[in-house]
């Protein structure tokens, strides 16, 4: 039977799945991700990771139809990754899809942004099986995305496609993350709400949020438990999310006229469908097409989607 | 040598020409558009302009590729349209490429929105040339736009991609034409800035603009020479509008990954690559892709792109 493995690489852990040409997850595996900016030690926990996914899989190396990898940062056709903020030493070009290739042996590794690697995941395994167009947003400590058009990962002119993260919604407005202004990570990125309520505690808001401690990150399950206390707080910073989510994939869908959004990340696998729904709620105004066809779902494959979709990569290119 | 017409249908003309396999423009001609609401009326214009501009390139009608059609609103896949706002007759769906097909005695005739007919006419003939991926924004009375990748308009799920002008800029922003809020068209379309202008008029605000006569349409040529005059509050207009489309243009880059952005429309026409360039600069700060390499370039085709530009779209489908 065909099969390749996918590997996500993550800036904690790798994640490797060994997927069959049915869709079926064969094995899987997980490696800490070496956090010292070596880079021969990551392609050594990639190498690892995906020896143990096709081991368990009882499939051998050169057996496979080839490897994917998803890599945070840019990612360009030939594999080679940069501009990757939280994993070290991939700030500047590190050739990964070669360096791996080399460590296992394996003559076709391809790799991709982790996040397209997510949205092609969940569209041909996942909340998007059977629809050809969608969009992927996933917003945990930041926001990222991914286009599927006809069945492929729009890459674009620099394999940067997909920063739905940095869609402007409000122009001019709160400061991203990312040093921009308006962005729609300023207001629904995990990084950008924690820091709104630390300035907004330090400015005397009482708030149930666990903000004493400034080591101790304000993760989706904090911010799900303070919802739930009906934190006020909370409820803002969570409306301002779902508001500026609305937005960002109403213009996205009025732009692409696309029927489907898959959503992902930390709140929404916190929040389930009524976030979603939310949000469908929230671009519902903005949308051009009436009357409105567009669903809003939560994404199915969890922290599985990086490295199904890689594994769909490699089958691809085989 | 394989040729075919193509016909814009404008609220006001309709223009046709006959379009070569090698992108030569062998014949042209203009109609009026009946504005009646007697859609057989609009039929018979669209046939009469069709034959002239092939009677001009010598071409017989049954020796044609096939006819292409842009029109205003929506425009499915079978050539029906509808929601056009400013065309009597077609808010509800008339199936217009059938009816030319009949009225013609042409087999083959395509249609899509006359945007996306502008949009594929500067990738392939204008501005655009040998750029695949780019996304076309015409900024007129309302704003525009078409989304080319790989060389083929996105249609999208309702063949209503390309919706630029109602892209989310900010949220909860000024009212639009279109009765939502925040909309780039708030900002960039003539119809909303001229609205505008008289508010602002009827608060006191001193202009240049010959605001007196509420018939006098604010043009962009009224736009341009109030511009020249030093009229502040034109200059407050338009730097809202190019602040604007730099938002916007800005947001779909970061979505597609595109090097490529073709600006058209009236205040292109009438300022040229001086306001190409600072939309380019207004879209900087927000840009994803760093170094920049982002090209805004003004439209090359003039108000022949649409017709152009839905030649080709029969030429591609014969």
């Amino acid at each position: 039977m065909r099969s390749a493995v996918g590997v996500d690489l993550g800036g904690t852990k790798v994640q490797a799945v060994t997927l069959a040409g049915s869709g079926e997850v064969l094995g899987r595996a997980r490696a800490r991700t070496p956090g010292t900016g070596d880079v021969g030690a990551v392609v050594d926990a990639i190498a690892e990771a995906a020896g143990r996914a096709a081991d368990e899989a009882g499939v051998a190396l050169d057996a496979l139809a080839g490897v994917g990898i998803g890599a945070p940062g840019r990612v360009t056709r030939d594999g080679t990754v940069s501009g990757a903020a939280n994993l070290p030493g991939f700030g500047a070009p590190v050739p990964l899809a070669g360096l791996v290739a080399e460590e296992l042996g394996v003559r076709r590794v391809v790799a991709d942004n982790d996040v397209n690697a997510g949205a092609l995941g969940e569209q041909r395994q996942g909340a998007g099986r059977g629809v050809e167009d969608l969009l992927a947003v996933f917003a945990g400590s930041g926001v990222g995305g991914g286009v599927v058009l006809g069945g492929r990962v729009r890459r674009g002119a620099h394999g940067a496609a997909g920063e739905v993260g940095h869609m402007v919604v409000v122009r001019g407005g709160d400061e991203c993350p990312c040093g921009r202004r308006g962005c729609l990570e300023a207001y629904a990125g995990r990084v950008a709400m924690e820091r709104k309520a630390r300035a907004a505690a330090a400015a005397g808001r009482p708030t149930s949020l666990p903000l004493q401690d400034p080591d101790r990150r304000i993760t989706s399950g904090v911010i799900a438990a303070a919802l739930e206390q009906g934190d006020a707080l909370t409820h803002e910073l969570v409306d301002g999310a779902v508001a500026a989510l609305g937005a960002g994939i109403a213009s996205a869908v009025n732009l692409l006229d696309l029927d489907l959004v898959v959503l992902g990340g930390g709140l929404t696998e916190k929040l389930g469908g009524p976030f979603a729904d939310r949000v469908r709620d929230a671009a519902l105004p903005n949308l051009f097409v009436r009357p409105a066809t567009l669903r809003v779902v939560p994404a199915a494959l969890g922290d599985l989607a990086g490295a199904i979709g890689a594994a769909l990569l490699a089958l691809d290119a085989a």
